[in-house]
This record gives structure tokens, C-alpha cells and sequence, in this order.
């Protein structure tokens, strides 16, 4: 068998998460909550379980959640999908993902992807016999951000679709209002698509809005938008989440989705509508994650790593050349394994060899977790 | 945009049901059951939410579900996947076929499918960038079975993969032991791969075997087999089944795996690894449902439908020539909204245009549901 993804290896984040358990140390590598979600939570899709809600759902997921959906982007970034014909739900943001790219890029079509690009992005493209075309974003004192004269120029007539990624993942940067206004210019007048990854989306800190691009309806109206249910609520095992698109972009989604995954798990559906009911989880979320970051970075202070910005995720970037010059790989392995404390390179990320000398920390952790971890890395 | 599937409208399963809840008809097309599952599924889901077994599991399924499918496989079939790395959980059969399909079939490669086919087949191989090669099952009075010489001629050097699927869907027919030779005989000596699509494995019914390709070694070891909990567990919408392949087939299936869906809801796989310690569940099923066929198979005697042999599945397909001379779609749509029966063409099940004047039924109902149905057809 001649492989179709001769680069895929199995992923950094399961590389680091069997390490740190198979060190003891704490993991704070793979993006993952270490506490429970909301009782109710559960409660709601046991209910759905025992009233026999187990069959097949509607290919695009249940009605009313696809209506929860649309009221939430509405009130929170006012525009207004219908729910019928414009969102779909998925088995998680990476099956959103690939099947975006899977719908919308044909063979031979170049996909613009921002390094550094979550790991299942470049995948999808080689799955659709597309092209991704690399942009490094600028690293500098102030963190990452996005060098948009870079992206203009990387655009050809060949361009299908540009990646971005709000709140980022794993730098931590968030797009503002000028970015938006980049992207707008560059891909005004043109047909290039947008796939925006925001499964980040209500973690979002400082009081900053989150550029949803469904606040942008001359975006929103190119765009194939990515969010998650996992991340949102603190169950990123159940994998569900869903896209919001266009109804001429939905269209073909749904052809793609209706031979990959069919549909998605019909309680955990009826759960969620039923759960969204109260907004309150999801409004709370940037106050929970910031005090947690904050916990963490106040933590980092008394160390030798250099903190970079966590705009919003629930990630922490540091720089860590005041303490090793190993390679980031490297040096991820070394904390994992001497002390205690798995991280993810940065360098993971790029498809293009780069050492940034940073690493990726997760605080969705409990409060003793991230006192313990960073209990051991005052030892640096 | 240019759509990457032209020939793909909403499936027939999706507008037969919305036909029939419009009608009021009983639904007998799409297949899935009108009862609850086990309540000690359930049970078992919600204990494992409860203990916050809610972030990911590792990306090919957690291992105590893999080490029970593949003691199950053993016990039954004789064949001993190992369960590291021969065996990936998937969000669904339908997820398997395409991941199977997207993972082996490279652009240009000749895939053989016999009609009638599911679905999901075709579209999974047109996105891979293959050639579809169709070879129609014969039917005549004793239904439906495959002509192997003529799939012996279909061969070519560009033949990549040949589907099969026992017991079938929709014919109901299952693959014997003459076969199973047959198709060994096809594809010694080629590198010929094989995809097994095996959802209805437990539903095989007057003591027949299940040709599972797991109790042929020489072809369990170059196809990708394909099951389902959602048919054997009455749960289709919990959308969980899993590919059982050898480690280098499997290698190649989780690299598209682990970027399509990455994983599989984490509650619902720990509660099917509990679940799954009881056998009777689904040694129990041919029983259950062979009742059930013969029920509604006697109540159709009275009707001047002809039966068809339905070996296995929760599937009848009839001959309606004595009733009407309408095309099999148009027969359908008559059904449900003049009878109230909704019923699915076989036609929808060949992407070469062909009548045969056959109508499936699911059976996978109550008994008061087929009773009420048989009363309405009755009429005929
Ligand atoms: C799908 S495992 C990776 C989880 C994640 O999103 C991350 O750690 O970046
Ligand atoms: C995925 S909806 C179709 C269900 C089914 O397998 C069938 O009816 O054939």
C-alpha cells in the first residue's frame, strides 16, 4: 500500500500526552480540561438516552440544536444564519475541518495556511490534491501576529481558500478589528474561500471582542466557520462541534458530510440544545479561563521562561532561551521527562522546519494541577 | 463554487422519512428501529460521563473497546486482530468506508462495486480521485447474487479495491462459502485490497454463517472489515462502529483517521467496552430478529407482493409486478403516501439506471408497527 499522507506521523499531542503519563509528569501538553464538565451537562444527555432519543438524527444535525446554534451566534456576533440551510453539525471542528477543504478545494487548488497552523489542516488540504501555500506569521517581543502584505503576496489566481484561525491555537494571538480589514481587502473581489477556525471562540480574554467573522458578513458571507462543543463545555471526548456557512457553501458540506460521518451522535445533540438553553456556561467561560491563566502566568513570574501574550485559548506561550538551547522538541521532551511538566513545541506546528525557542503550555487545568506544575518548574 | 460531488442530492433514507413523518405513513424505509436499546447501555454510557470520562480517548479508540471487539472477532470468526494495532473505532460505518476508501484508493485507481450498493460507496471513492467499476448482482427467483465471473473480468491492472458487503443491504442476501472461494480466487496473486462492509454481521438468520472475511485469513489480510454498534446495539444514531484490518492497512487508515474525525466520542466507547462483557446481546440478535422477519414475511403472503429471500439484515425486498408497473421511486412515493407504508427503491441503490420492480422494507420495528403496516398493505 502506497501511503496518501506519506508525512503523518502519529500526533505531537499523543506523542507528549503517552510520555507524560508514562513519566508521571503533568500534562500540560495536549489541550485537554483535567476537571469535569457540568453535572446537567450529563444529566441532559442521559435524558435524551433514556427517552429513546438513539436513532439517526437529520443528516445536519438536530433541529433544535441547529437553532441554538444560530441564536447564539446572533446574539453574540449578529448574524444570523439560518438554521435550516446554514449550519451543520459535526463530529468535532477537525472533521468541520476536513470537510471544508474536502467540499471546496479540487485538485491542484492553493490553500493559504498560517503558520504557526494547527496540525490537521495541512492533511486536509493533501487529501483534496490541494496545494497549501505557507505564511509565516511575525514573532516578535509583542508574540505572533499576522504579516498581511505576506498573504497578499502569496495570493494567485489559483488561490481557493485562505485558513485563519481566531482565537489561535497555539500562540494565543487573536485577529482585531485591523486584521479583519487586511483579510477584507485581500480577498475582496475575488472568489477566494475563507475557513475560519474558532473553537476558541468564548475564550477570549481582556474584555477583547472575539473577531468572530460572522461579526464581518462580507467575510461570513465566503467563509466556512469551525466551532466546538468539546471546548466550549469541557468535553473534548465527545467530539461534536459544527459549521457555519453560506447556503451555497453548506450545500456542498453537506454533500461531503453525508458520506463521511452521516450525522453525530443524537443524545449528546438533544443534550447540548438543551444545555445551551442557559447561556451562562459559555458567557462565563472568558472569566474562568482568565483567572486560571492568570494563576498560571503570575506562577511563570518566578521563573526564567519569557511569557508571550494568551490573548485568548487555553494555551500559554513562553520562550524558554534563557534556560536551554535545545532544540523545542527536544527541550519538550527534556521538561517532560527531568521536570515533570509536558509541554508542546511550537515547532510541532510548522510544516516548514522552525525553532522559535518556544513551547506550548495548557492551563485548562485544575488549580492544584497548575500549582503543582509550576511547583516543579520553579526548579528552572 | 464547483462542486466536487455534482451527482449527489439529499439521500433516499432522508427523503422517504420526511415523506412518511409528512404522511403520517408507517415508516418501513429508512433502516433503523423504532425502540429504545438496552437500558444497561445507558446505564453504562452515563456511568462512564459521571466519572468524567469526557476528554479525548486516544485516537484509535480506548483500548479496553478495542480488546473487546477483538475478543469478539476471535470467539466468533477465529481471526485474532490485535487490538493496538489492528483495530481503529469510527464514528460510524460510514465514516470507516470513506476513511478505508480516502486511505487506500489513490487518484485514478479502479475500485469494483456491485450493484445494488450502499450509498456512501461511491461518493467515498469519487473523492478519493478513483474510478468506480459497477458489476450487477444478478437477480432472478431466487434474488439476488453476485455473477463472480463477471467481477473476474472487471479486473484490471488499475483495480485497487473491490467492496462487498454481506449480509447485504438492501437485498438481504449474505455471502456462503462458494463465494468467499470465489473471490479469493479473484485476487490471489494481485495486490488487489478488499473492503468488507459487515454492519449487519449479527443479523444472519435460519443457522447460516457469517462469511465474516475475519474467518479467511488469506483475505482478512488485505481487507478493511467494517462494523457497526448502532445496528447490533438498537443506538444507529450514537454513531460507533470500527475497521478491523492488518497493522499495515490499519497504519495507513489512522493517518487519515486522526484528521478526518481524530477520534470517537469517549463515553459512549468506555460504555460499549462494558456493555460488550455480556455476549447474549448480540448472540441473542439473529433470533430476535429472524421472529421478526417471519412475522412480517407471513403477514406479506397475503398480499400480492413477491418475497424475496432476506437471509440476513433487518431488510425485505418484494417484487411489487402484480401490484403496479410504476418505476420503483414513483412505486415508493405511492406507497407511503396513498398506503401509508414507506418503503425504499432498489433503484436508488444503482448509480446505473436500472428497474427491477423491488422495494425494500426494514423489519427492525415493533411488532405493532409491522402489524399496523401489514394491515395497511393489506389493502393491496
Ligand atoms: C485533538 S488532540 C489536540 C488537542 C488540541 O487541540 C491541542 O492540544 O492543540
Ligand atoms: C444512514 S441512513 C440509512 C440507514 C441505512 O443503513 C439504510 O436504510 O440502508
Amino acid at each position: 500500500i502506497v501511503s496518501k499522507l506519506p508525512n503523518v506521523g502519529t500526533t505531537i499531542f499523543t506523542v507528549m500526552s503517552a510520555l507524560a503519563s508514562e513519566r508521571g509528569a503533568v500534562n500540560l501538553g495536549q489541550g485537554f480540561p483535567d476537571f469535569n464538565c457540568d453535572p446537567a451537562l450529563v444529566q441532559a444527555v442521559t435524558g435524551a438516552m433514556q427517552d429513546g432519543l438513539n436513532q439517526y438524527p437529520p443528516m445536519a444535525g438536530v433541529q433544535v440544536l441547529r437553532e441554538a446554534i444560530a441564536q447564539k451566534v446572533k446574539a453574540l456576533y449578529g448574524y444570523a444564519y439560518d438554521p435550516v440551510s446554514e449550519i451543520t453539525v459535526t463530529a468535532g471542528a477537525t472533521q468541520g475541518v476536513l470537510t471544508s477543504v474536502l467540499c471546496a478545494v479540487h485538485a491542484g487548488d492553493e490553500v493559504i495556511v498560517l503558520e504557526p497552523a494547527y496540525d490537521c489542516y495541512v492533511p486536509a488540504i493533501e487529501l483534496a490534491g490541494g496545494i497549501p501555500v505557507f505564511v509565516q506569521m511575525t514573532v516578535d517581543a509583542n508574540g505572533f501576529s499576522v504579516p498581511w502584505d505576506k498573504v497578499a503576496a502569496a495570493v494567485t489566481p489559483r488561490t481557493r481558500m485562505i485558513m485563519v484561525n481566531t482565537p489561535h491555537n497555539p500562540t494565543g494571538t487573536v485577529l482585531k478589528a485591523a486584521d479583519i480589514q487586511a483579510l477584507a481587502d485581500i480577498v475582496r473581489g475575488t472568489d477566494i474561500l475563507i475557513l475560519s477556525d474558532e473553537v476558541y471562540e468564548h475564550m477570549v480574554f481582556d474584555q477583547q471582542p472575539h473577531e468572530s467573522l460572522s461579526r464581518h458578513p462580507e467575510l461570513a458571507q465566503r467563509s466556512f466557520i469551525n466551532s466546538s462543543f468539546g471546548k466550549t463545555y469541557h468535553v473534548t471526548g465527545w467530539k461534536v462541534g459544527y459549521v457555519a456557512a453560506p447556503a451555497a457553501l453548506i450545500a456542498e458540506f453537506r454533500k461531503v458530510h453525508q458520506f463521511n460521518v452521516f450525522t453525530v451522535n443524537t443524545p449528546v445533540q438533544y443534550g447540548l440544545a438543551a444545555y445551551m438553553k442557559n447561556p451562562a456556561p459559555y458567557l462565563d467561560l472568558p472569566a474562568f479561563y482568565q483567572r486560571k491563566r492568570d494563576l498560571f502566568r503570575d506562577g511563570l513570574k518566578n521563573t526564567r521562561f519569557k511569557l508571550l501574550p494568551s490573548e485568548g485559548t487555553y494555551f500559554q506561550c513562553v520562550e524558554y532561551g534563557a534556560i536551554s538551547d535545545l532544540p523545542e522538541a527536544e527541550f519538550s521532551k527534556w521538561l517532560t521527562t527531568e521536570i515533570g511538566v509536558a509541554a508542546i513545541p511550537v515547532s510541532a506546528f510548522y510544516n516548514t522546519p522552525k525553532e522559535s525557542g518556544i513551547v506550548r503550555f495548557c492551563f485548562a487545568k485544575k488549580d492544584e494541577t497548575l500549582q503543582l506544575a509550576l511547583d516543579r518548574l520553579a526548579r528552572l
